[in-house]
């Protein structure tokens, strides 16, 4: 059962190759980090902080392309969780049909901010990101 | 008339926000010179050497969000020249019809070297790049 997540912080290091989102549950306090790399954590900033950008950026892009299509972004997954990394899930509606495109958590998330759409994790990935952050 | 082009040069310096790709007529000599992001840079420079990637990039999303979504990437075309910035179009066919997505040229020709499609320029752009750059 995919539970409903929020962002809850961006740590954006400029002297690190990795940067950190945190993901809150919506309806809790279980929360996990994942790393990601400096382009996509700015571009998830840009958004939170409500900066413009004078062009469309990689990340609308991709909603652009989408809503062309006929499609329409439901939501993102965050799906799974193998060796300390994490997969996810663009799940878009399109002639009725539910599509799911595989995807990197960074990617899934700067679209969700972008775009507005809910970020869900599966139960059993919080479970062993939790596990894996003890 | 669209003028195909190819990749001639990518110039990345670690020291500058703002890195250069060259493109270059595919039956002439006639190039010029447009200024991209580190970001899009590395992701241009690494498909041209063939090097691997873990995971999929963001561009290669894009490609896997149109195939998904039926489409297919036909080629994409450098449409613009306005204030020294280019404007591109990333061209699908989708259901028998060509559909044409505004994007950064960067982006575009990103998405050009993945899906190996043509990289086209307007004639009337590549005569005003060619002024630009005297």
């Amino acid at each position: 059962m995919p539970i409903p997540m929020e962002l809850r912080r961006i740590i954006i290091s400029e002297l690190d190759d990795h940067q950190i989102v945190v993901l809150k549950e919506t309806d809790g306090e279980r929360n996990f980090p994942i790393v990601i790399g400096i382009f996509e954590a700015t571009s998830i900033d840009r958004r939170v902080k409500g900066m413009p950008s004078p062009r469309p950026l990689t990340h609308d892009l991709i909603i652009s392309v989408v809503e062309q299509l006929g499609g329409e972004i439901q939501d993102i997954l965050i799906s799974d969780l193998q060796d300390h990394t994490y997969y996810a899930k663009l799940r878009i509606r399109h002639d009725g049909e539910l599509i799911e495109v595989d995807c990197r958590p960074s990617d899934a998330i700067a679209i969700a901010v972008a775009s507005r759409v809910p970020i869900y994790v599966n139960e059993e990935v919080l479970g062993e990101a939790l596990e894996d952050n003890e």
